[in-house]
């Protein structure tokens, strides 16, 4: 398999890229709802801390993300002895696959790809749980649960990706509790968790002095609008830590996103206008789609919406080429395995974009 | 072992930042000759192309890299097929060992001490290969053709760090040939090679279409003063890119050293000078290092000399600390397998730099 055919397989949203060198052009006048980045963009706070980093760039990155790794200690209240910052979060799950190299591993379908792709390069087998979409694709613990046998490790979107569904904590720890006992690693991706206003019911963080068998991802690139810079993080008992540790890349987090990532932490006031813009957004956005004939979105949780396509004439490739042509960018899903080729994902993004989307789907679908 | 601990048995050059810790400051007015790196600093162009990318960050980088790797292919003359853009060419290296999971890897000895511990990192046996300086540190081709029995993968830096000696593309072919029947894979890491001035005579690269055995790694972040933005590449075999690429993080190389490599090697006038500004120096510093009492200089070949200060009164860790008290950061090699505790390692900076370099050592080692 060539290179070329390898990402094919796995081609992901928010590739403007890929859609300018289409077109020969550049980005400007695209509304891209393929990416699930926060719609207010760059923080100033932010900006201004890359801008400033720039000089700084002569220098290698600090190998041990001190000042980084304290703000990520005090934001999220976990000890720096679980934290092992990351390229982003994904570049973390490869380090974790290759340094555990699971023989068997329990993804969640549909679910972000990248759980498979990273098993996939350590040599993993693949085993879905399917999730229904009757159901409105939630989890179902104790089902997960009498899956386990025979398993080395399980993967958890929570919130999950592109479903949006989300677990409590306390249904969450009945699965690491089981999993425990039958030595079983369980890898809950919170990427998402940012936009969720008060996650404490949800977010692992709490079990990680308890569950050695717990590993917490975390982007920090979506919820403050950073893809392109790169960043995130691990939290996984000591134990792990010095080992994904050893096993990574001394200088793989960039100075420029190590200074963005201590700003962005420390910007109340972004995340809380993110948290309360977004959460609205997506209400209103929600219930505009569902009024919308044919289409069928499922409850979100957070800054993207699943939808159901099926009613409509369109296939979910369809309407993403149609939309493509009104210079409106989604995420056709008919790639993810448990999904049919009639489901598509949007971002939510600002009052004005989201009315922009819907207008065009309207024009579509009339 | 804990992650700190992890962190200082590989202890590195250019640690700018645990030096200002120590001191609870700033980096003004120190002089850092531990860190190889050009001393010309950031290229206008590269900052500038940094600068006006920070808007994007917004954005997920180019998956694909492929403006990076067209002037990647362009500068060196290599097939894209070839080309796997890095997030530094040490996170490649990891990628590396981590795909092929190499079981006996022959290192030479004193070498770059990530070879050793992305190796151990994926599970590998290390033999060294001593290299002597009674032979100024020089590979012997034959000797190492003798050692690859029970050997999956050998390194080689080309130039190598510490010592600076270099081969012929005709002395490793020799290596690759022998390897190659043996079924092991040759690692040359070329990270070095930009500095040096007509570098055909000892690159790699016209070989990749004929050796599958081979793996050139490149930095580009220590030619173009861009350390803190990580940025390199590997070069390998057509199907060793495809497997590269399944089993890194898609999205490894940020947006802004995406932009700020493809500026960097367009920039014809700052690449000539800085070939001319650092050969020059290197020359100047060499000599004068020479006539300075009881230090034994090794032949340098790039930007960097390896020093012996046996017959000065100072071990290597005493004359670094001792320089650091003066604002003046060398790097301490007793840590090198293959040194004795008396070695240290220089950087070639700018002229004005290197005579206070060598009026410090001068002042004290009268």
């Amino acid at each position: 398999m060539s290179a070329d055919n390898q990402a094919a397989s796995f081609v992901h949203g928010g590739n403007v890229h890929a859609w300018a060198r289409e077109r020969g052009g550049a980005l400007a006048g695209v509304l891209d709802f393929s990416a699930n980045i926060n719609p207010l963009g760059l923080a100033g706070s932010v900006r201004e801390a890359i801008t400033q980093s720039v000089s700084q760039v002569i220098h290698y990155p600090d190998v041990e993300a001190v000042t980084l790794k304290a703000a990520i200690s005090s934001y999220y209240d976990v000890d720096v002895e679980h934290i092992t910052a990351g390229n982003g979060a994904v570049e973390l799950l490869y380090v974790l696959t290759h340094t555990l190299r699971p023989k068997r591993v329990l993804i969640p379908a549909p679910a972000f790809s990248e759980y498979e792709r990273a098993a996939t390069a350590a040599g993993a087998e693949i085993e879905y749980a399917f999730l229904s979409p009757e159901n409105n694709f939630a989890f179902d613990v104790s089902s997960l649960c009498s899956r386990l046998n025979g398993v080395d490790m399980v993967f958890i979107g929570n919130p999950n990706n592109p479903t949006g569904t989300l677990l409590t904590v306390r249904q969450l720890e009945r699965l690491l509790f089981a999993a425990k006992k039958a030595g079983i690693m369980v890898i809950v991706d919170e990427s998402f968790m940012d936009f969720i206003i008060g996650d404490r019911e949800y977010t692992c963080r709490p079990l990680l002095k308890q569950y050695d068998n717990l590993v917490i991802l975390h982007s920090l690139t979506k919820f403050y609008a950073i893809p392109g810079l790169r960043l995130g993080f691990a939290l996984t008992h000591r134990d792990l830590t010095a080992k994904l540790h050893a096993a990574k890349d001394p200088w793989n987090v960039n100075s420029l996103a190590q200074a963005a990532g201590v700003a962005a932490l420390t910007d109340k006031e972004y995340q809380q206008k993110s948290r309360e813009i977004v959460n609205h957004e997506k209400n209103i956005l929600y219930a505009s789609l569902k009024a919308l004939p044919g289409v069928h979105p499922f409850p979100p949780s957070v800054n993207y919406i699943l939808i159901n396509t099926r009613q409509t004439s369109y296939s979910a490739a369809h309407l993403r080429q149609t939309l493509a042509e009104r210079n409106i960018l989604i995420r056709d899903c008919s790639n993810y395995p448990g999904l049919s080729p009639y489901y598509i994902r949007v971002a939510v993004k600002l009052n004005e974009q989201n009315k922009i989307l819907l207008e065009r789907l309207e024009q579509v679908l009339r």
